[in-house]
């Protein structure tokens, strides 16, 4: 088995919030996932009644959550899934083919239960919360939904930072306090991280391409549905934002705060506060890789919670998980978000930890090995 | 969204079984998938909370389930998988890096719940029975084995047929009969079919290339893990064996029975049988797809009830879903067969289901469509 767990490529420098903040508690209390068993988690991987590598991406899966969970017999008794929501000053600029309402019109939807995402956490017994980090529209308030609105929307970002770096940190952790709270009252061993936002893949091809450094054009995809001409108009203000902004590619907080959102940024927190909880993490399509990768980019040791759950239509996606050594399992065509393919993917993870658990070894199965060698 | 039904490619002329046996009754009773709701589902997807699309394969695959079940609730209450069993002549050639007791080894396996499908099974609520179509030693009864022995083990075919043509026609006919037997008992919405059987990717790889025409050399893979003069071995086996049979492509029934196995004429006889009753069919690796090509080849109208569970690493298996005009739905790299790959992705069927059953409309939940156009 070919299996790594260390990152790709140097991170680049960390963020330095204030000593007593809550980012800085979790910051510090990030770990690299332990690896000490990893040799003995192969072996047993090995040792189960298959031939050698023939379960595919289920054995360094179910590997990593041996590593995640620092145990032998990793178990997922239970699953959630984080939907943060926000409204995006970039819209302004034409860059969705949907209107800015349609963002708090999807949280509602959220909450009546008629949603992608909704129909496949109920299908796969993960509880699902909706985070409202800056919709415009006030939203009701719903057992559901997790209140932490930090501004009614981001600026636009082609003519000014997205967010102020205050704000910015105040959505940074009230991600980390949602994971930390929601996790206090139920406790969880896997979380997947979705989002909804009308205009949130522009900025999150912004975020990607200003930290791998790709081009504004290949980083750019068609989003919820923009033609050739929205497409063209998106690539336009990513380069006008870019050029604007000039962000340092190794400082991955002030390319939050100029090109980010606050969902993105509640999703930033939420990943730390998991990995400082050694909580393995499920990542959705471009928006929330893009967290990801921001993430990684303020604390590198997270990228051993990481899974990439799936591989999106949108182009950018790949250049971030590229960077963090990352390689999605599905690969559907999908390019909704709200958490759909992590949703999908979370179950994957599932069915690889029962492999690692509940499947007969060689030895227990009185099954022969390969003709010729010593196995039993 | 693009969704074709129809096959791609001129299929082989149908064999012609007795005019009141179980086969000719199966094959007559096969109809194409009704498209009349093809309209209907399609706009009832693109009317779902969701970009056109963006729910990528989704999307035609619930469309798909529509039409096998002609409504426009399709829905998935009970999973079955079959795993079919058989021992293989072709072993004396030297074929497979495990001894052919394995297979008998891992049934027991299978019968105690520690093989890889039991876990998947149970993951998912799939029942689960194990079929001995041809297994050499003799298997003790249990509650979850299905005795359908046509004979321990097929002839070398790389020097005579594998199978004599009655026991062709009694292997497929018990594959329909298990199929009805257990529908009969609990009736299920979808079934998976996946196998075990040492030395059947070489079958599986001899069959694929006498119905495709591509050369042993790219048909064959590693199966269970040959080192490369293994593979040399498979390929000039596989070879001889084409040279010696000189199978006519077209003759699906006369490949099944000169390279085939009795488990995967088991297969072949399931997929009609449950096409006859109009429920889904889930494929596994590259032993049941050469079943399912087999199964295509006798009667063509199979196609729109089959779905490709997933992309198996050997190669064969390429060209024979390309010829059938499937497209898997999962890439995990996994290669172990059992129905592995099937049981992983009956549950992405499921899901696709639970979309358009419960998914809300943009009427439903008041959200607006693309900026500029007439949707609600």
């Amino acid at each position: 088995m070919n299996t790594t767990f260390s990152s790709s490529a140097n991170p680049p420098a960390p963020f330095a919030p204030a000593p007593d903040s809550l980012s800085r508690t979790v910051l510090d209390g990030i770990l690299p996932v332990k690896t000490d068993l990893l040799a003995a988690a192969m072996e047993k991987m090995d040792g189960k009644t298959k031939p050698l590598g023939a379960l595919g991406r289920l054995e360094p899966l179910a590997v990593q959550m041996c590593l995640v969970q620092n145990r032998l017999d990793p178990v997922i008794s239970r699953k959630r899934l984080l939907v943060f929501a926000a409204d995006h000053g970039i819209t302004a600029e034409g860059v969705s083919a949907y209107p800015a309402d349609v963002t708090a019109q999807m949280v509602d939807n959220f909450l009546r239960g008629g949603a992608a995402i909704n129909v496949l956490c109920r299908h796969h017994g993960i509880d699902m919360k909706v985070v409202d980090m800056g919709v415009i529209r006030d939203i009701p308030a719903h057992p559901d939904l997790i209140d932490r609105k930090v501004a009614p929307g981001t600026k636009n970002f082609s003519r000014q930072p997205a967010m102020h770096p205050e704000e910015m940190l105040r959505a940074v952790e009230s991600g980390m306090a949602v994971f930390l709270e929601t996790q206090q009252k139920t406790s969880v061993d896997i979380i997947g991280l979705g989002e909804m936002g009308i205009g949130n893949s522009t900025s999150a091809a912004a975020i990607i391409a200003a930290m791998t450094g790709i081009t504004p054009a290949r980083a750019c995809g068609r989003g919820t549905g923009v033609d050739d001409r929205g497409l063209q108009k998106k690539i336009a203000v990513v380069e006008k934002a870019l050029s604007l902004h000039r962000p340092d590619p190794e400082n991955a907080g002030e390319i939050l705060c100029k090109l980010g959102g606050f969902e993105i940024a509640g999703i930033v927190g939420a990943i730390l506060a998991a990995a400082s909880r050694k909580i393995a993490v499920v990542l959705d399509g471009v928006i929330s890789t893009a967290a990801g990768l921001v993430a990684w980019g303020l604390q590198p040791d997270v990228s051993g919670y990481l899974i990439a759950g799936h591989k999106s239509v949108e182009p950018a996606q790949a250049a971030a998980l590229d960077r963090m050594g990352l390689e999605p399992l599905l690969d559907l065509d999908m390019r909704l978000g709200e958490g759909t393919g992590a949703a999908l993917a979370m179950d994957i993870v599932d069915a690889a930890c029962r492999i690692m658990t509940q499947m007969a070894s060689f030895e227990d199965a009185r099954v022969s090995g390969p003709a010729g060698t010593s196995e039993p």
